[in-house]
């Protein structure tokens, strides 16, 4: 990998962005919003199994770039490792010229070793060569996680989980610091799958029975306590769009109870998960936790590949999305109040310009979260840095976060947000609107500063 | 500052584009179209007040900015202007990388002679010294208008305004061209804040009863009389959407009865206004003013802010907007007529490639005005050269205007236009799009002759 | 013209940039999707007529740059020849930084050597010289065809067509390549001009009486089969939404027989042409035929140009377009399926990078087509190559199509889509995150076997 890959070709600029970038490309990463499994760091043999399970399987920016050319999932997700890994190789060049590529390269050479192209002909040789690595004490998650010099990780946990692995974690007396985040859309959407069942796994969670709108209220303020007492600064919220709507205490019961007798009216769904962000963001004044919002994903859109391989499989695609009127209700109620800290993401970066840089360059309580899945890529934070710093500022904006699963991958998301940060500082240095000390102090700021302020690490 | 700022860092655009920047840098500027008050120039021995009162209470840009960070309007607003101050500068680091980073250095620097970054150590310095020269008769509004180079200051003035000021500017015998622009949009828009008020304020000035639909359109074609026979070349339009629809006279009639009466339905509003905007265009062609339409900006979107502060604290937030469909109506019945010319203006981004270029480049009425408000920045003129331009063609739009109600920040914002201009064409010129001879005639129409042009001047 | 043109001033990418396109500059045109008319090529001594028949009049991209500037439609396109080119050189300015500037430079250079710039002093000159060119044989389309190094042209045919010109191509044994595309936009939309009349001449040319939904299926399919057994590999489609929908069979007969007797309700035209979108996908997987989707224009906005001089007079215009929702039927019921290939192009850039590279990376039966239209322009590809193939890779994209109607353009744009594209890669090369391996591969690809394998050519 070359030093100065993903920076501008032009002499000056590039070499005002290594200068930048040199200054914290060592940092520690500090990654305040992701989907990492706790369990990998709960027990101190775990490991990261085969080539196939680590690269492949569980990535769906990889397993859909396959499905996409005519590959079989079926093949790719259940059949033999070997073989999928095969697969991998053979396509590799399918990834040319996208972030997948950037960051499989990056793993490969930096974690494994590996400075080829995998190919037809060298699949074989590289799965031996990655499973006996992977094999190895040095590649279990708490080395790797020590390796990768991160100083706090953050997971994503549904409402109702009982933090069993966190609880693992601290007791186990392993430095790594890795927090909880209270994810609670699966009791807060009345239309997720299986509702029912996690308000009952709420109630027994909680120890506070669930049978009306206020026992539910309640039970969520008992587990963002819990929540907070193992550590979390934020709660994370996914919603098909961002309506907020202040219900009443009697209509939101209503629609609760509907919901409970599996009597739920079209537009129940919504109108709550509306309502429950209002709610969440009042709990955030009282409790202090960070609330994010990622909007604008319509989910498995793909009903096959759902049925069939269940969530997660490359088949969610985004959706256009509104935020000056949806969020309208919930910014004049709450919008005000420094107490409450509300980071926003989305998949449409037609609003970057005109909706989400102005509200954060004017509400106190709003930040901007980073660039967000498809658009977690070089021209992806080109186009963020372009289209929201004019109007936000940096200093509204949330830093980097690489909201992954697959953590081998989290240096090499860090090393292009840093790159990409730094490219872009350069950029304006050469053109005389910021000068080096400023320069300086923004690219701290970018690469842990924000994303420690903003989530309150 | 650098004299080569804001220029691409590749040498021979550079070199390119410091060229064709010469040749306009000294021009005299033209700025048809903005918010400066009148006031300023009526009476000679006007001045801009303090520091305070010149760089942070009126801008809406600063003021947002810092509100954002939880600094509090309150104190900015109505504090004493010392400690205002202090506040901008101790967070003028929030501006890095900012428009109004660019324009108040520029303002600093080139008008008073400040070169260093405002900070907390030199606030209580600087506020001293920009005091002693805003006290000076050489910083004097009219002053300054004169040592800008300022060949025409268009304001904007509502349809109501007697235009007291521009008499007593034309009466003084002073030399300064200062021409009103009329903006209706307190008579026209039904649900503009008081706006009976307006209606009994417009028969008044008009000294034509407005009592009905009939009466009303009277009045207004006595005022763009007035307005035209005060110098004014121009209109100016704001409306929630580009929205155009023809009522007949009786239709128009029975909504502008009903308003008058307070008994308006919900939609009166809308249609009336979007009437009005064709109704407008009619005159227009009658009259030979310009017409500009600001559609898109949901006006204060912050309730709490705007109760405490009023208009104009920074808290408008741009919406998604449409075109195409939307002006069919008026495009249908006026586009093709020569006689006409409706200069567009858009917050939302998206439109240029997709909706305002193509328009704008088949309609003989159509021009698009500058990259407006939040877009008025570095970024936002390059997205605006690169989406619209290739389909517009630079002839089918409406040159810069700076839209600004700070004074002192003209020259910095006309600067900008040109640099970029400047830049852009550097950027044709050397991949062979454009030649030189090409470049250099599009410089000069970029920075004052399609402004002269579109607007009549 | 200069040979490092369009490339970008940064010499290194310049360098690799020139190197790449050298590699295809020469390789044969393939022209996959296209409206030049078949009957040019049907008569070995067809001629283009003179310069103004050949550039001007039915080049709706020049004659909506002239008319939006306010000359006359009808002077341009009935009136004296001599008069219309006059006019297209005195304003030949207009296109300064144009696509049309860069395909009009091109043509006039490569194919009929003029290399001064059209103006109002040399149109007479020009005028002759260009004429004397086009009467002689070798400017004969067949021969340009030739000279073109064009490997395959197809054009687009009514489902109605008797492909009587292709007929007469084949049967004249001149070895030029020129396949029909299959395009029932006239009778699939219930809302067509003539739509009554198109079904009377499918009833006739089908030999199959179209009396209900199911001989109008079975008319189609013989169309397919006839058009198939031309050489067609693709149908295209236009729509105003990319809206597709499931109608049960009865449905689609009462609506369909309602259409007939001139009682159509207001959504029956959306409705039925949702459903044949499926249905052709359906008949796309039977027949191997390539589908092609182009949604989103608005067409004749204009209603006075369009009753004055008809279609494609440059007043079509792009609309905000929805594909997540609208294709969620379609792809659920076919999307999965390797043996359909739905190309899919947009007027809205919006699209790239939310909607489009999204679906397409992940659906196998997706591929996403090149610029259209207003964006198959330099910075069109800029931002399509940066929007989508981040998301997509290059490898879900359809190569280049360049859908013109202007037969002596197609070189011109060729070349500048192989040069955006050893641009972009040169982009990608110098900032290491592809290799010159991988790039010389992309360029092939690129510039002719992505057309060629998405279209079965």
């Amino acid at each position: 990998m070359n030093p100065d890959r993903l920076f501008s070709p032009n002499p000056t600029t590039r070499d005002i962005a290594r200068q930048l970038y040199q200054t914290v490309a060592k940092l520690p990463i500090v990654s305040p919003h992701g989907h990492v499994n706790p369990r990998l760091f709960a027990d101190p043999n775990a490991t990261f199994g085969d080539p196939a399970e680590l690269f492949v399987i569980p990535d769906h920016y990889v397993t859909r770039m396959l499905y996409s050319q005519g590959i079989s999932l079926d093949t790719l997700l259940t059949g033999d490792h070997r073989q999928t890994w095969r697969l991998f190789c053979e396509n590799f060049y399918l990834f040319r010229g996208t972030p997948s590529g950037i960051w499989l390269t990056h793993e490969l050479s930096e974690v494994f070793d590996v400075d080829e192209k995998p190919s037809a002909s060298n699949a074989d040789r590289l799965f031996d060569s990655v499973s006996d690595k992977l094999s190895s004490p040095e590649f279990s998650p708490r080395k790797l996680f020590e390796r990768f010099n991160i100083e706090v990780l953050c997971t994503t946990d549904a409402a109702t989980d009982t933090l069993e692995y966190h609880q693992a974690i601290r007791q186990s007396g392993w430095s790594g610091r890795i927090l909880p985040t209270f994810r609670p859309d699966g009791v807060v959407n009345l239309d997720a799958p299986n509702w029912k069942t996690n308000i009952e796994k709420l109630s027994e969670v909680s120890g506070i029975e669930v049978k009306d709108y206020k026992s539910f209220i309640q039970a969520l303020e008992q587990r963002r306590a819990f929540f907070k007492s193992m550590g979390a600064t934020a709660t994370d919220h996914a919603a098909l769009t961002p309506a907020t709507a202040d219900l009443s205490d009697v209509e939101a019961d209503v629609i609760f109870q509907r919901a409970l007798k599996d009597e739920s009216k079209p537009n129940d769904a919504a109108q709550f998960t509306a309502h429950m962000l209002m709610e969440m963001a009042r709990m955030s004044i009282d409790d202090g936790l960070v609330m994010q919002l990622h909007p604008g994903s319509l989910r498995n859109h793909n009903e096959i590949v759902f049925q069939k391989f269940g969530l997660d499989k490359g088949a969610d695609i985004p959706l256009q999305t509104e935020y000056t009127r949806n969020l309208l209700p919930l910014l004049n109620k709450y919008g005000n109040d420094t107490r409450l800290t509300l980071i926003l993401f989305t998949l449409d970066e037609t609003t970057y310009s005109r909706e989400l840089a102005t509200l954060a360059g004017h509400y106190p309580a709003l930040k901007l979260g980073p660039p967000w899945w498809f658009h977690d890529s070089l021209n992806g934070m080109a186009r963020y840095f372009d289209q929201v710093m004019e109007t936000a500022g940096i200093y509204n904006t949330a830093g980097f976060n690489d909201d992954t699963r697959a953590f081998c991958s989290i240096p090499a998301r860090h090393d292009v947000w840093r790159r990409a940060s730094a490219n872009w500082l350069a950029g304006l240095v050469v053109r005389h609107i910021v000068d080096m000390n400023d320069a300086h102090e923004m690219i701290q700021d970018m690469a842990v500063n924000l994303a420690k302020r903003a989530y309150k690490i």
